[in-house]
């Protein structure tokens, strides 16, 4: 996306160093800083450490980590079960968003397939570079899929400004390009729709006040920043016309995990006929699992997440402690959807509704393309 | 209540001095700073700036600010509507809780009685005074129904802990003692029956965070503090056993308004089958208002307090910035949970079901004792 007048994405490689760079996400909107990562443990350190978040996101970071893993691992990338050990540490930087296993299996699966170093660092490479162009093309497709929902509700508004409220941030930070609860949005806006967005501020990283509000006020998309206890509000008022939110996990049975709060949020929109919407590539979907309540795993964080609150005073950022010293807090970083709140999907081959038999229908082989350990 | 072995409340004459005090509980937990009432503007002030929050407590505050008129009035107390105006800019300090206008129109009613001065001073002090132990007294009463039904749950658990969830403050910090969604916690604490609560941390203003994890644990209550997103999952996963709330005024017909967000924990809590009860004394009725959601104004307050966040950096209050710059935040107090979503009601003539037919069995004759401009 463009950013000030540059071309930027979350993660790339640099053509001239040959080194991988992301956006810290953790100090944006105030600061902008660009990281390098050069080995596993910064990798993995990335994704833990929410330098970089976003299913789609984490994939492809996953991807670019196998590709290190070898780079680094040097003769020993010939072996084959120090190369999986490497592997594995990457998949388990974090337990929720299933595009992490996806990626890293995917990448380690052409990897495996060739006998010489050149050829795996090579291998690993332009895999990792196939993924993060792919995820960029799904995401341009889930907005145009997602336009023309946006642009009936337009048109039935005759012109007057479609609201749209969005959960976290499923932007093109969290993904490559234009995002995948966000693509909508930029297409719709792109396209001459007028649009407003609800941004819940996500707490307790605060993904939404911080992410999603950077981007659409850098796109110029009109925009408020609301808590996240509001959307109910707003729904039973008429002022809101749409959910669409993004997804770290969703079921084949169309259970979605998504950022704690998302579940309140479509419980809100069912009780008010909105539609809501989840927006997600292909890489998102849990072809195993089937109870998204049951089975999906839900990471529990440092509680210090909850206690001190990230922001800017004068030109620094600072924590500040919010709570008691002394008070616990838990910290649940997603939750699950039910199928049956989910109006629908919104994916790189076009809408389904959130049943097992609608998604297969879109994808019919859902192969498990990836290396499975 | 008591706090580090003194009894305190958040609103109190000081017998020597004669002067109203507060407690600023806008600096809680990091401070405790006591505040005076000399006037009326001073009262306004510790209202709308939420140097003193919770409706009950908003009652109370407005009915000493009653004689803080007659008071400072002097002479000009004699002229009835002057004393009106004065009643009627303490009534518009904040639009929600129908306990202001309650608690001044009833001092009202009593000064206006009297002809001389002296009489009107005495009339008005007396009456504030009698609403403050009649709503400790509520408060108390609300603590011994509400018991009853955490023991009922408790003895259901084979005396395992008893996981109650509550949205904002609504101890006694909101009230005079107690609380109203706190008090039945505090009876089965100090019943010994094994309580855990969950605080939503209750964004904007963290009144859950701040206020009501600050006053369980110096009671010495067991408490986690989440975040407001976090209920449903709770919930899904049988993790609360009953949720409590306060509110800011509840028609007649069983509508809640209380803190944006309550709404959203309701329809968790029916979609999870968990017990969803509204703590109240009558003062909180609104006995004119029909429906809820049309009906109750709700105050739409500054975007800062969604912008910025207050907390403590080392020993110092700082607030911090959490969105863009120059990103709009929309404000909304509170939200309405429609009748259907309620359990019951706890109140100080015991339990009812929340709807017009059960509250006016335990209210049949909602007087409107005070004096209605």
């Amino acid at each position: 996306m463009i950013v000030d007048g540059k071309q930027i994405r979350p993660i790339w490689m640099d053509k001239k160093t040959k080194i991988i760079n992301i956006i810290d996400q953790r100090l944006l909107p105030h600061e902008f800083v660009i990281e390098s990562l050069l080995t596993v443990d910064d990798t993995i350190r990335a994704i833990k450490d929410m330098y970089v978040r976003g299913a789609p996101l984490i994939g492809v970071t996953g991807a670019f980590g196998v590709y290190l893993a070898v780079l680094n691992l040097k003769d020993k990338a010939l072996d084959d079960n120090c190369l999986i050990g490497e592997c594995m540490r990457l998949k388990s930087a974090r337990p929720t968003a299933v595009n992490l296993v996806w990626g890293v299996d995917r990448v380690m699966s052409k990897v495996l397939k060739k006998r010489n170093l050149e050829d795996r660092v090579k291998a690993a490479l332009m895999e990792a570079e196939i993924i993060a162009e792919e995820e960029a093309e799904n995401s341009k497709k889930i907005g145009e899929y997602g336009f023309a929902i946006i642009k009936k509700i337009s048109s039935e508004k005759k012109g007057k400004t479609v609201n749209i409220l969005t959960h976290c941030n499923a932007g093109w930070l969290a993904c490559i390009e234009y995002g995948t609860a966000t693509a909508p949005v930029y297409t719709a806006f792109d396209n001459n729709i007028d649009v407003h967005v609800w941004v819940d501020e996500t707490r307790p990283l605060n993904q939404g006040a911080r992410l999603t509000a950077w981007e659409l006020g850098k796109h110029g998309v009109k925009h408020t920043v609301i808590t996240d206890n509001t959307g109910g509000h707003l729904m039973q008022h008429g002022m809101v016309d749409i959910v669409i939110v993004g997804t770290d996990r969703t079921t084949y049975t169309g259970d979605v995990a998504n950022k704690i709060g998302t579940y309140l949020k479509a419980l809100a929109a069912k009780d008010n006929n909105v539609p809501f919407y989840v927006a997600l590539p292909s890489s998102t979907f849990d072809w195993k699992l089937r109870n998204g309540v049951d089975e999906i795993p839900i990471e529990k964080r440092d509680p210090d997440e909850i206690k001190y609150v990230q922001g800017l005073e004068g030109k620094t950022i600072k924590n500040v402690l919010i709570t008691p010293k002394d008070s616990p807090a838990a910290n649940f970083a997603f939750d699950i959807t039910p199928a049956r709140l989910v109006t629908g999907f919104i994916t790189e081959r076009g809408i389904c509704k959130a049943g097992e038999e609608d998604i297969k229908r879109l994808f019919p082989n859902p192969v498990l393309k990836g290396f499975r350990l």
